[in-house]
């Protein structure tokens, strides 16, 4: 049910979702309510979704909490709002433990509207150009709140935080999700100085509102970090501690994770070579970005009597650094020209000038140059005077992909209504794991995993495996669940994970999340071609009752895609 | 002669122009000492120039004063150290008058270098397109130098400013010079309070040396401003008032120039569609941009045994906002791949982590490269993940252009040295009216004026004047040199300009300037499409004695410019 709430002078949306989805049954989340409209993008566990595109448009400026986009990189912690506390320290004069309940009255609150995005925002279409480490997020792994909490500038402040002099340069922030990575760390990371402090300009908020409601546990309950213009990978959840610093923070995922690599490095050379020490290549600020929403993914136009009148496209578009969206275009011939679209700002900006907030644009295209067109692409500027590239660079983690967002516009030979001119439309991609878009790779007509990446899958069966094939049936696999004996399937063959348990980079647990079954789709949500190869050295045999001659040549692409044809321009 | 000053812990290369160029003998700049090496980038008068490439190169991080470019809208005033103040009015509690004295008594004292970069920078590129209202700069309109001033803030403060919600929300700058535009008006320009208060971040500073000396007349005598990160066009030279006002700056060349409007904007279009006074199109903030000066341009390398070795690139990069320039890349295949450039940083960023000054990369190709590519380029990214364009999109003023910068590789038929393999390379443009340049439409060899701008000069001679040409000399145009009773000479016709004098843009002192002469180059290094034809209801005749037939298709491009073929970004 929706209902509308006001919150700062903002009407947001309030979707409601009270039921524990099917899909978390068995896992570590079982007992958080969820939308079931989400889709997510790693399989069951851990959550990472983002809502369907055409629902994210529809409600406009502010997002309803329960379609916001989740980025778990596990599962969330059950922290309780009376008992929990952020620890303060490092280089700042008077360390604490602050409550909630000191965080509300020790402080002035503020309320704002904040678009949060994940740098891996529309990461799927780098992917189908090459398989990077990262889930193919889809072009929805964006949304807007409005966030009440206090300034943390003024906590800091409170804790009487040192002079850069004297060493306050960094300030470090960590979240209480314990993960794998790194042979075990929390979630953390850390801004500038500047950045925590320039409350003037940038007001980083320490958030325990979202829309006027307390935070969910997805998007960190009960407190977690609002950076405006920021990558979302920097505003830590289930906040726990705040360290002042004059080195930046030194865990894991703060170093191995929200960098832009240069398009020659892979995952190989990154660790080979340490490009993920380089200080160059860490992100923060969001780059400028812009989608087509309407018309949406498969959307199909019927006209029957001669193509009179226009189409309304529209979508969104952001930037980062507090830099106002001054422009959005949209062309039809390939970039030769480009119309001016109308802009919608519907946030408010702040007393620097600064917006922190998607808007959204609209242009009206007469049908017939829609008909006379293949493609239509959509490029925003902003006030520094940055566009979007006409084609994106790869980078190994496929983030802040920011290219020309392209839509395919097709005629089809059969029209809907017999007399009409039916045009339907392709967006580049469809999040996930869900298939459809025209840079993903055409399968064949009989085996249409929608899980299959775009290179081909590197198949090196072991030579003792190629001699004598094993079968196993679906129920043998099912026995082994334990993590002390545990198989599973991946395309058709059967695994042991038994011995690679407590090296798995995503840690022993989510690989129980599947034992025993198909993990296909879990695994190809998740891992590089890498893991892909590393997985063979594990295969002991087939699903199946001995038929000989299965042949995973079905499973690759028929052709290669038409993107690769066309040459992007990554490497 | 070449001396260096250590100003602020940065070396300043200081090199003498005591001269006055004989090319500013009859105008009012006749007092002004200048550098014979700038190139004039419009004519005679007003002085804007740049130096040549390889120069601004040669000297690295810090430029010398007397090579630094310079945009001068009118003459230089000449103003007084002991007399001069600047007034300071509006919102603020405490309206004032300071003189240099006050200035350099009651403030703290700050030194900095800031890299100032004109918007026009590598417009002639976008002119090559299709000529724009504004002049040619090549790539050399930038330069860096340790500033030393009193920040702007301090200075506001003093002066009691009053709130933001007081109506103290735009800060307002003027010079003393008196300018013809908009029917008489002062140069001036606003910033928002928030830049003009922010010295943490952004440090505006009212400055009166330039690496170590005293403000040249060029550059502002006796005190300008200096807006880190920001385009030339906002940095009020000859300061004289600081006025802060609940709106931004109401004066003509705050809205008549510095902005960007949408490639389907032309000049005519800009004022009857009032395109100048929509607020999305004021540009402030650099964008992302780099350029290469080695290879220079018409440089040779000749080749004698083999292709053994590297032959090292090296040029410049900056960007807007006090974001870093992180990478910078070359390539040899049309952007295909893309090879990691090595940076060179100068600057020590500011305490809040901006770079406000360019820095330099270099990248050694092996000369086999260089031997099988056509063409290489060079494009930069900032830790905004901001990158430059593929190619440019036009604009009416051809302001902020960034996409990468090309330069050919060309094999001499004839090499240099029998036996061996030359190369020689090609820039885009030169700068101003020089010819050269592969975007420069190819001349027949008879005649090659280097001001032809690219696109066809629409030559339409009124019916009376193809009926019955005029025949004038030399001699007879030199006669008319007054102000009521005012001849020139372009492309070989003669005008009679008297009855058009007050209406002139650019001031009947302009016209003057060039009067009983050969007006050409001054003319194309200024004017419009628009302007040229506007000129031809002046046109009296032809300079001659009588020959029957002089061809203008002599003038004309011989062929379309392979830029056009390739077909350019821009509508």
């Amino acid at each position: 049910m929706a209902t509308n709430l006001l919150v700062g002078g903002y009407t947001c949306p309030h979707v409601t979702a009270n039921n524990v989805d099917e899909r978390d049954q068995k896992t570590p989340d079982d007992w958080i309510p969820r939308h079931p409209d989400l889709i997510r993008l790693t399989g069951r566990h851990p959550f990472n979704c983002e809502p369907p595109l055409p629902k994210l448009a529809e409600h406009g400026f502010i997002t309803p909490v329960s379609l916001h986009y989740v980025r778990n990189h596990g599962p969330p912690p059950k922290l309780d709002w009376d008992t929990h506390k952020i620890k303060i320290d490092g280089a700042v004069n008077n360390p604490v433990e602050l409550s909630m309940n000191d965080l509300l009255t020790k402080f002035e609150q503020i309320t704002m509207p904040v678009t949060l995005v994940c740098a891996g925002n529309r990461r799927k279409e780098q992917n189908m150009h090459k398989q990077g480490i990262g889930f193919s997020w889809g072009a929805a792994g964006l949304g807007t709140s409005v966030w009440t909490g206090v300034r943390l500038r003024d906590v800091l402040d409170y804790c009487g935080i040192k002079s850069w002099s004297e060493g306050a340069k960094h300030v470090c922030m960590g979240g209480a999700d314990w993960l794998p990575g790194g042979g075990g760390s929390y979630y953390a990371t850390s801004i500038t100085r500047h950045v925590a402090m320039d409350w003037d300009a940038q007001n980083v908020i320490l958030a325990w509102e979202q829309n006027g409601q307390r935070l969910t546990p997805d998007h960190g309950y009960p407190i977690r970090v609002v950076i405006p213009g920021y990558i979302g990978g920097r505003m830590i959840k289930w906040l726990t501690y705040i360290t002042v610093t004059e080195q930046e923070d030194s865990t894991h995922y703060h170093y191995h994770d929200n960098r832009v690599l240069p398009p020659g490095i892979d995952a190989e050379r990154a660790i080979a070579e340490r490009w993920w020490y380089k200080p160059e290549y860490i992100i923060n600020d969001l780059n400028i970005n812009s989608a087509i929403t309407s018309p949406g993914h498969d959307e199909i136009v019927t006209l029957m009597s001669g193509a009179v009148g226009t189409y309304k496209c529209k979508g969104y578009a952001y930037s980062g650094g507090g830099r106002k969206v001054t422009r959005v275009e949209l062309s039809f011939d390939e970039g030769v020209t480009w119309d001016l679209c109308t802009l919608n700002h519907p946030e408010r900006p702040t007393p620097a000038g600064k917006h922190w907030c998607w808007c959204f644009w609209e242009f009206d295209v007469p049908y017939m140059r829609l008909l006379r067109s293949k493609q239509m692409m959509v490029r925003a500027w902003d006030t520094g005077l940055n566009t979007q590239p006409m084609n994106f660079t790869w980078n190994v983690m496929g983030m802040m992909n920011n290219c020309t967002f392209k839509v395919r516009i097709h005629d089809l030979k059969e029209p809907v209504v017999p007399g009409g001119l039916s045009l339907q439309f392709e967006h580049p991609t469809q999040a996930g794991q869900l298939p459809g878009g025209w840079m993903v790779p055409k399968q064949t007509e009989e085996a249409t995993p929608a899980a299959a990446p775009a290179k081909k899958v590197e198949d090196k069966p072991t030579a003792a495996a190629k001699a004598s094939t094993k079968y196993f049936t679906e129920e043998e696999v099912a026995k082994h669940t334990e993590k002390d004996d545990c198989w599973f399937i991946y395309n058709g063959k059967v695994y042991d994970a038994t011995s690679y348990m407590d090296d798995h980079p995503g840690g022993a647990e989510s690989i129980l999340l599947v034992a025993g079954e198909d993990a296909t789709e879990e695994f190809d949500s998740l891992h590089s071609e890498k893991a892909r190869n590393l997985l063979e050295q594990y295969c002991i045999g087939e699903v199946g009752a001995g038929e000989v001659g299965t042949s995973d040549e079905s499973l690759l692409p028929a052709e290669e895609t038409l993107y690769e044809k066309l040459g992007g321009e990554g490497a």
